[in-house]
């Protein structure tokens, strides 16, 4: 372990409330000190680093001038809290980030009254905010309500929603825009060029001096009435009209690393704001450590590494990604289909469209964080004769569901739907878990929706979703590796609602929809050691459902057990309705449907949080011995 | 019947290509002709009819200088598409609008290649014209893409979306901004205070004359090079300086209603154009009949009517409608706890919420057409300590999925869902159907969801709901009327996940979640003629389930049949879920679950659309008939 840094001022801190003693000298070197910490932390426990790193000197100043919690900090997406974590009483707790049982990777409200509003999206911050501003004012929780939000984030259309809404109220609202030009790839789209302009257009220097002239001038101030405030706070502005149109006092851009300008400019809006204000500050992400500002991504997530050099310790992979084999396979489909484009909401990376962008720029569009726009521009393209491949993280795409529903399958446009991080995702925890796609794509007419059981699998998928022009098309498959199969030259277009045998066997029937199917077949290989020998299937569809492959399952089996990772109402509520609707329950049948378990599962490593959802090869083996009545492996009747 | 208009212009033109033909003057004429038209035809069907009276000019414009259906018009909405339908092939059905089997009352694809892209709901325009644009750009279909949006749909964050891509990309994409004040009430947000702003501040007049100059130096222009013609077009706006930060060339503000500004703009537009341009119209909805031009919400929607008196034919209600009963439970509720509030996205009128706002003021928000924000909003007024009522129709709920999930869902916070417009909704057909929401909310771990029976058992859900301070809750009643029953003088607080018998019998158990209950009952009234005396419950709740009723249900019955008015992945597979993880399968129990049918149901008459969806008292009759194995009415064996 590399020697932690030495934190004098910092470790006076145990509480915000503590900051209150400190001179903005002090609060200056405390910035220092709570960098150090930062980096010291995560080059233990990996996680978000760069967006922390950019915000060190805007928490400092933030808990500094306000009064947490009474006052509300709302961090959106919540990845940058680290520094936010440590300054509010959870620094003993802060290298245990992101693992099972230590603290969230977010901001999360069960972990501390610090944390008003959880986040793991991007972009809500400023609807939460106007809702406590609007809740004080009409006499419930007092305090300011403060939204950050990163430049990225102002890409979403709930941002604008919120902006408009408060504008429109005139509540009290503090909005600082932590503008970084990078949300996890650089920001695409007309207001990040807007934001840039308006930040290229007045020197720092400026806003510096108004800002201390400000601080100057307060106690005065102080006297007078609150139009001259206001006159004074817009004086500092150097642009800001968009915002000023929605009915916003804009204020900036300030420089987010120096408090000479953060603290008086802070205070200056506290003791005076009136109605909603829009502070801009302008950030490096990963600032303060070379490392991660020299990446490219600015050091956004990282794993453990060392101090020094910054080098990664990451474990090597056993088997490609399944994001790198879609990427790989939609590449080569793409080379054959002039019509195949890409749609990314700013996830590039995350989803391998950088690679399909690098072979294809001109057929690859990243739109922003901006899902409701992402599904209804690919209906757009598939209208215009393209095929279009949106490709959206599960979690993610529950932001574009009402277009799914009436743009694409209203009118049954063949929108191809690649759903990467489908179902449990480790250290992000709940808020980034792919749990309700199968269920709220599933019962749209007209679509079909599949899952991937392998990497190879994955392959036919896209060759398949490729060929499909009748409608929507969904495939989805998980974060992280494949299991290690051997990949085909190409992947084959599969029959449509037909799945496959697995492994013939008798009895029991485990009918497996998605990457669950190698716990499936580890559950099989134990079973057959005492002497059970269940068939295996892998279903594919679960829209259409292949029925004759059902329906013989159920007649040849005294039991069905369907497993999927998802929650119910998907995959197994479908199979149940076949199986009403057939009669197939009359006469018996021992049918049970294996699914992620009625509440959120907190952030962990994989396989404990399969543990916990009782959906690993051991609960499969012991719902089977379970459903047949045989005794389990503690001898035990089940 | 009143005597058809007279239309000699009109009956000349059988498809757009016919306005070629036609002078300046004589399309003025046909303006007026179709304006007539259109009256006659909805004084004779019902519908909208405002907006598309607001739109008439602009329709003829449209469809005289573009090249349709090569050239792409996209109406928001969609409702203002009557006039632009008798233009393009479908005025002899134009009588049969929103009938079973006759014309959509929105556009639709399915009906005609002069619809391009079909709507219903509002904003969806910008991102699908874009991705026409962008499809023609790379080889896919040629022609214009023009979007034609009201100020309304401009607060909801997909328009921003869309504009801040189509920015970005700067394709050549025209966008109509047709401002007429006015979405279905009148529109709130600070979006809508800056373009009143816009055309306040600039006299149409000067706009005619650039317009008129700007026609007679055309052939001139032609000759010149983009970068003059651009210069020409931004001599024309006098504001707009927002959309012009957003990468847009901003036009107007236009007169609306006047050809002779509207023509040459709109030639000079389309023969100059080279990236995305926002045309600012402004017009009168309801404009050219009085009756809707003095109506408060301008005729935007409307039963038949006379045509002299505007005086509506509507049928007497035998009940208060559920909308009615909900608003009157909620007032009463809200006189008794300061702490609730409600939260409506631009329909006061449609959820009652109106009613709500004129006795509390200051406790009513109407966020505008902002779905996202309406819920993200209502969680930070939840966790700032007051208790909305975020009351949104079940179709446009779906618009905040994401926010339901990650902003309520995953922190439990108690926000109380009131979801009108459940189930199939008459004459407005799929696109505003409710059909998915007991699927995508009863998975949502810590959720409570509950349907309403009756209008009695609504007033209960809205006391349970204010009551309910453990997490979020939400209850769905339909669009339309009570059945008559007697009501509470306050309504009463459910316990939590139990339902009610509501009739004892034996053999077959009827296990209703909702409205459907009342033709339940009629079936087992029939059934019970037959020698077959059901039992009849009341699930009250899909979540959670009434474990105990559900289990002595099934045990003490040969058939149980779950029915609701949704699709699959709802309350039955929650039921069939609970049924097999309890073995109750395995020993045999003949389970049904009659949900909607997996396609989308078309417009029509409410009980027509149940016909069609197979969940009429006669549909539940012989289901059970079927499952029971007895011969059904007409003497075959079911």
């Amino acid at each position: 372990m590399t020697e932690r840094p030495k934190t004098p001022v910092l470790d006076r801190v145990s509480l915000p409330a503590d900051l209150k003693n400190l001179s903005d000298r002090e609060l200056r070197q405390l910035a220092d000190e709570l960098r150090a910490e930062t980096i010291s932390a995560v080059s233990e426990t990996g996680g978000h680093l760069g967006a922390g790193l950019g915000v060190v000197e805007l928490t400092v100043a933030l808990h500094a001038v306000f009064d947490t919690p009474r006052d509300k900090i709302i961090w959106d997406v919540g990845h940058q809290c680290y520094p936010h974590k440590i300054l509010t009483g959870r620094r003993d707790r802060i290298r245990t980030l992101r693992m099972g049982g230590g603290l969230a990777g977010f901001t999360k409200r069960a972990e501390s009254p610090f944390d008003p509003f959880g986040a793991g999206h991007s972009s809500t911050s400023i609807s939460a905010a106007l809702g406590f501003a609007v809740a004080r004012d009409l006499g419930g929780d007092p305090g300011d309500a403060i939204a950050v939000i990163g430049d990225g984030a102002m890409s979403a259309g709930m941002a604008y929603e919120a902006l408009n809404n408060a504008g429109h109220l005139g509540k009290r609202l503090i909005v600082i825009l932590n503008d970084n030009e990078m949300s996890i790839a650089p920001p695409v789209g007309a207001m990040s060029s807007y934001l840039t302009r308006l930040y290229t257009g007045g020197p720092f220097q400026e806003l510096k001096a108004a800002a201390k002239g400000a601080v100057g001038m307060l106690p005065e101030a102080l006297q007078e009435g609150a139009r001259r405030a206001k006159e004074m706070l817009k004086g500092m502005a150097v642009g800001g009209t968009l915002f000023e149109e929605l009915g916003f006092s804009y204020i900036g851009p300030v420089d987010g690393h120096d408090m000479e300008q953060l603290l008086p400019l802070l205070r200056t809006v506290k003791a005076r704001a009136s109605g909603p204000v829009l502070i801009h500050t302008v950030t490096r992400k990963g600032k303060g450590y070379a490392p991660a500002e020299n990446a490219a991504d600015r050091g956004h997530a990282t794993a453990k590494f060392d101090l020094v050099t910054g080098k990664q310790t990451k474990s090597k992979p056993n088997a490609p990604s399944y994001t790198s084999v879609f990427a790989g396979a939609l590449i080569d489909e793409a080379a054959r289909d002039d019509s195949i484009v890409g749609v990314t909401a700013a996830m590039p990376d995350g989803t391998g469209l950088k690679q399909f962008a690098t072979r294809f720029p001109r057929r690859c569009f990243d739109v922003g964080i901006a899902e409701q726009h992402a599904v209804t521009f690919s209906a757009g393209l598939a209208a215009g004769g393209l095929k279009p491949f949106c490709t959206i993280y599960s979690t993610f795409l529950q932001r574009g569901y009402d277009q799914i529903v009436h743009d694409v399958a209203v009118q049954g446009l063949p929108v191809r739907f690649a759903i990467d991080r489908a179902g449990l995702v480790g250290q992000d925890g709940p808020t980034h878990a792919g749990a309700f796609d199968i269920a709220f794509l599933a019962n749209l007419p007209g679509f079909v929706v599949m899952a991937a059981a392998d990497e190879a699998e994955l392959m036919h998928m896209v060759a398949t979703a490729a060929a499909h022009d009748d409608g929507p098309i969904a495939f989805r498959f998980p974060r992280g590796e494949g299991v290690g199969i051997d990949l085909p030259e190409r992947g084959e277009v599969l029959p449509l609602g037909k799945g496959r045998i697995v492994r013939q066997g008798k009895g029991v029937a485990l009918l497996s929809f998605g990457t669950r199917l190698a716990s499936v077949l580890e559950a099989a290989e134990a079973l057959t050691a005492r002497g059970i020998r269940p068939t295996v299937a892998d279903a594919r569809f679960a829209k259409p459902l292949d029925r004759d492959l059902i329906l013989e399952l159920a007649r040849a089996h005294e039991a069905l057990i369907t497993i999927e990772e998802g929650a119910v109402g998907g995959f197994g509520s479908h199979v149940a309705q076949l199986l009403a609707e057939e009669g197939v329950f009359d006469s018996g049948l021992k049918y049970r449907s294996m699914v992620l378990p009625d509440r959120f599962v907190e952030h962990g490593a994989p396989l404990a949080m399969y543990e916990d959802s009782a959906l690993n090869a051991c609960h499969i083996e012991a719902k089977v011995l379970s459903v047949l009545g045989v005794e389990d492996l503690a001898g035990r009747r089940a």
